[in-house]
């Protein structure tokens, strides 16, 4: 199948059936499970350093994902979308009682073994890190809200990435187990958008892919060290 | 005290007391309890019509809060502000449980004796209520973050305006007595930003009455009617 980002717009809709099966084979082939670094990362090949980079630059990402999903709900005039997408929102953010995906990936830069307030400060956060998240809030804010919301369904691949994640970060750094309550929370959770909701909300060629080719690898000179040189910054 | 938005730019920064101080003169002074329109109808002046569409128009401003309120979280890299910010968001979308303030407001579109269908549709919104809405969302994604959180901090004046009007309300226009929830449950609500917050997030001259004067008058020609052929349309 045929799913280039450069010829959709000359291409007719898909039907629902090819449109969700082409989505997850956009998932399949461009989603970041066989990205060179987290390869390295699931062989136990990452050094200490290279795995503080990972995390510090990419709280940068986790910090503004709730700016992201703003930007997208305050696009829509439908409440019950409202409704949906928000709980997005506190995924992130916390009720202010449990804590969110920020606050647990804070947990995960201290068990590599790097200062929260490293991260807070943004202090080693890579210029094209700082690029690449803020051309996705960009992305998102300017875009058409069907390409927006699209670029924000990864997380219907993310599953199976996390639970092997989970067990691979435990085998190969044990001393980073105390800081996984982020991919742990995540394996335990459905999927915010489920497949049976795309067709409504997407009813036309998949997008999702945007997101995935506009996060591009980062070389952290500083922190970076072990077996790879080259660090690539990607969610999930 | 002199708090024209004319000048505040070349005057210091005001003490936090003289702050607050001047913040609640200004809503004194410019908040819409003495508006004409509000004035008719606390008098019981206004007819059915003029009732309708008020409601009605005011429906399309609430409709949009929600949109409002995530354009300003979406500006905020603050996890604590959005996570207080978030919840003016559920008080008007609701939480899937529980109706929030358009499903209210809408209700009180019924009251008056309007399908909420035609609210849900948008007919009978006047152009210049469309322009004032949009103009407020233009200006809380435009203008500075501070800007945008002093012009959403009215609700600090709105309490003793909205006992007043139940009051009236039910007393002068019995047959809307089905549809207050609105003004009920927030009558009931404690301020969204309570007064010992305002000086650390906007340690500068207020500029709450931003809202105020952007909210212009309307003349909706084909549904007012009565003893005056003025209507306003201005929150709360």
């Amino acid at each position: 199948m045929n799913l280039s980002v450069n010829n959709f717009v000359e291409q007719p809709p898909l039907s629902e059936a090819a449109f969700i099966a082409g989505f997850h084979a956009i998932g399949e082939e461009r989603y970041h499970h066989k990205h060179p670094f987290h390869l390295l990362m699931h062989e136990g090949r990452l050094a200490r350093g290279q795995l503080q980079a990972w995390a510090l630059n990419r709280y940068y990402y986790q910090s503004r994902i709730p700016i992201k999903d703003a930007a997208i709900l305050a696009r829509s005039e439908d409440p019950a979308f409202r409704l949906a997408w928000r709980k997005r929102i506190l995924d992130h953010d916390g009720d202010g009682t449990r804590s969110g995906g920020i606050e647990k990936w804070l947990r995960l830069v201290e068990a590599t073994g790097l200062p929260r307030e490293q991260a807070l400060a943004g202090d080693g956060i890579l210029p094209a890190t700082r690029y690449a998240v803020q051309a996705y809030v960009d992305f998102v804010s300017t875009r058409s809200h069907l390409e927006a919301v699209a670029s924000s369904l990864t997380e219907l691949f993310s599953k199976k990435l996390i639970t092997l994640r989970i067990d691979r970060l435990r085998e190969h750094y044990p001393w980073l187990s105390s800081g996984l309550d982020y991919f742990t929370s995540r394996s335990r959770k459905p999927p915010k958008t489920p497949n049976s909701r795309l067709p409504g909300s997407c009813g036309t060629r998949a997008r999702a892919n945007i997101k995935l080719w506009r996060m591009p690898p980062c070389v952290p000179s500083a922190t970076s060290s072990g077996p790879s040189s080259t660090l690539f910054i990607l969610p999930t």
